[in-house]
């Protein structure tokens, strides 16, 4: 049967209202808009005074440049909403390695993989930085799907070979070496170029992995170029535990800094606690950092410094962190980056707060940033890829305004049945409009997304 | 035309799983049951035990005791999502105020209380303590539509005489009196037993109200018993100027008691940033207090130390607060009390984490009592009212855990239309279903929803 990858694309001409993000502070609305891409699914124009055409066709939406999840486990989206009240280390223990070992059984790996690409791309994520887990078929399973769905993806094998249970651990850091290059490998045969897939070195955290283990991934990357992600700092309790087993090291961002892990092409997710000298080894070396705010919240991680990061000129994007996250949704992570943002101001001060424009910045240029991917996606501009998404909001109905003499019928009350959450009254300005979006909209709003100029989801 | 409130009603035997909060830490999970209600709503009689039943007509989702709204403002519906990054006092002059006075135009007014009810509704809200506006017209409308919609709700006029803008203020403390008396008037002449529609006392806040408005308040609810609403303690900024403004007072708490306002049937929304002392008169007086979390980080107020008020012995629901809560759901207000109850660990204890069954007790019982209804609804109980929400999730098809030859079909990524936004696998135990609902459900999971006996609600 034939999958997605055949499909030859048309040249297209796109015209609406089209938001993207300028600059940290500046969301650019284009209004009457309209956009070229080519047979390769590259933008080939964009002209900004098409009037009377955008608003014709979408009338109440627009379309954004959409939306790179920089850390998601795939292989933990079963587990989205479960953790109890647990912290970092027991929630590995307890929710997280025993889902994450069954996923030897490539018939669930596959089942799980599937419906978590279908639910990331119905919430508008053009690229992913996906975990997987240890095995290799399963993790190469996920690759294939992900190029099959059409969606843009970093696929990691997850690498642990120390402090992990005996059922889910790698055998020695040989072994780890070998099945990670068996990736590397097998997204080489599907996808030579890494247009849509590309692989990508993951050493789970310090703590699942031995020094040797870690030297040879920083060997591995040096000699690949292929891109790097880990976890950092993301608990006090971890901190502490990476204190214990590097001695020699002054700092967590030291440990990956010293086993040739630190550079432009690693994503650090979390970097909550971390120091201002860890803050400025990370920013020195280029390393990027992906903030999981959801699920920062419901681990009681901790609330991370956005603004002290960015500040320091760090580069941030967002990510969902499923299942430490709940929610497979890259606008719940713009929420979120918001609303902790907010709770991280009541301790440090406005400043701290996140406004619309940034949080939503943080989720497509930055994270288009974070995953080396800058010049390709994350605003609508010629030569970029056409990675987008179709938003659609409800208009409230005249009907219910008018007066039905008296009382009204009982049938005013009825919403329609695939009704999206955000209600536009019609008053609204175009930054209303955002706003209502960013805090209440969901992946019924998501009408069509688009990866690379494909057409990967449409709500029918 | 017919409206819902004559229709009549036959005795249902309702068969299924039923959930509701036994105690703050305990949720009763009835997998086979089966409850009667009567022809006045009433439940008559529990079973437990009918097999084979209930999982045959529910077979992923259950029956939910629901779900009173402690503290929503229905007129600043249309402003969910916009509050920018303001504060409180500066949140009311930019976004607040300009929204309510424009609702003294009646047929703005039925459309937005229109769309807020069928959305509160539609989100298995049964029960809301509503803040309307100072127009006597527009709050009696408020009070028809809930009553035609078939909604349990306390209906308030706002009272505010002082350091209002002038164009949305009482005249005088006298016109604000005979306003509310107005507000009562009318709703006794539409439901005389206060069965559906009660009406309720609402200070705006301290600052809003002049010291005569807040006595006057106290004696008509001396001499009528009608319930009370009001704000407190929920920015500093807030503290402080009540500070200045009664400068007799020792505590915001007092200005309450002292005149006449701080009883059983008082609704305290917020409560963030009362001292150890303004608790224990609080707790004294049994006054209750009304959660708002997502509007407490939203607008950067603060985070609520509900455990220390639960551990007090003071009564404590949930509320929206659109909006400054950004949402009219009920189920983000129940997550976002999980969220900020971590935010709160973070810096008092993990004592300070609130679990899923105590938020859903917050949402549930705990609401219940804060409107002092704790005798009719809640909980499944022989002699409480039929309020409930019947929630379904989604199974993942069975086809997409099935081979199909190497690659995927690219069908197997679509999501069906109205598909709901929690995935259940299958193997999640009930308290797991429960927890993926708390965390990723939204109104796609709420098929019909009954509110004393009656059907209000249905997905279509």
């Amino acid at each position: 049967m034939p999958t997605t990858r055949e499909k030859s694309l048309h040249r297209t001409v796109y015209v609406g209202t089209f938001i993207h993000c300028e600059t940290l502070q500046k969301l650019d609305i284009c209004e009457d808009g309209a956009i070229g891409v080519d047979e390769h699914g590259k933008i080939v124009f964009v002209e900004r005074n098409m009037e009377n055409v955008g608003s014709a066709i979408v009338a109440h939406g627009w379309e954004d440049a959409r939306q790179p999840d920089t850390h998601i486990h795939a292989s933990q989206y079963p587990n989205a909403g479960i953790f109890g009240q647990s912290t970092l280390l027991e929630w590995l223990n307890t929710y997280t390695f025993p889902l994450e070992s069954s996923l030897a059984d490539i018939n669930k790996a596959r089942a799980v993989y599937s419906r978590c690409i279908s639910r990331t791309l119905s919430n508008g994520t053009t690229t992913a930085a996906y975990y997987a887990t240890k095995h290799v078929d399963s993790t190469n399973l996920l690759a294939d799907i992900c190029l099959d769905a059409g969606q843009r993806a970093f696929v990691g094998r997850c690498c642990m070979d120390n402090l992990s249970p005996d059922y889910y651990k790698d055998d020695s850091a040989e072994t780890a070496i070998a099945d990670t290059r068996s990736t590397i490998d097998h997204i080489k045969s599907i996808d030579s170029a890494y247009e849509l897939i590309t692989p990508i070195i993951t050493p789970r955290f310090a703590p699942s992995c031995t020094s040797p283990l870690l030297h040879a991934l920083g060997q591995l990357h040096k000699s690949t170029n292929v891109p790097m992600q880990t976890h950092i700092s993301e608990n006090l309790g971890e901190v502490q535990l990476v204190r214990r087993l590097f001695p020699e090291s002054t700092s967590y961002a030291q440990v990956y800094d010293t086993h040739g892990l630190l550079t432009p092409k690693m994503i650090l997710a979390h970097a909550i606690h971390i120091s201002a000298s860890e803050r400025d080894l990370i920013r020195e070396r280029d390393a990027k950092i992906s903030h999981c705010p959801a699920s920062n919240s419901a681990l009681t991680s901790g609330g991370a410094k956005v603004r002290w990061l960015l500040d320091s000129g760090i580069t941030v994007g967002l990510g969902t962190d499923v299942s430490g996250g709940y929610s497979p949704s890259m606008l719940e992570a713009v929420r979120q980056a918001s609303l902790v943002s907010r709770h991280v101001a009541m301790l440090d001060g406005d400043a701290a707060k996140l406004s619309i424009e940034e949080v939503l910045y943080l989720g497509t240029r930055g994270g288009a940033k974070v995953v080396g991917l800058e010049n390709k996606i994350g605003g609508f501009e010629v030569g970029m890829e056409w990675d987008a998404q179709l938003i659609g909001l409800t208009l409230v109905p005249e009907a219910e305004t008018e007066q039905h003499g008296g009382a009204l019928s009982h049938a005013s009350f009825k919403l329609s049945s695939n009704e999206g959450p955000v209600d536009i009254f019609g008053w609204e300005s175009w930054d209303e409009r955002v706003a209502k979006w960013v805090y209440n909209g969901d992946d019924r709003n998501t009408l069509s997304v688009w990866v690379k100029g494909r057409l990967v989801h449409q709500r029918s």
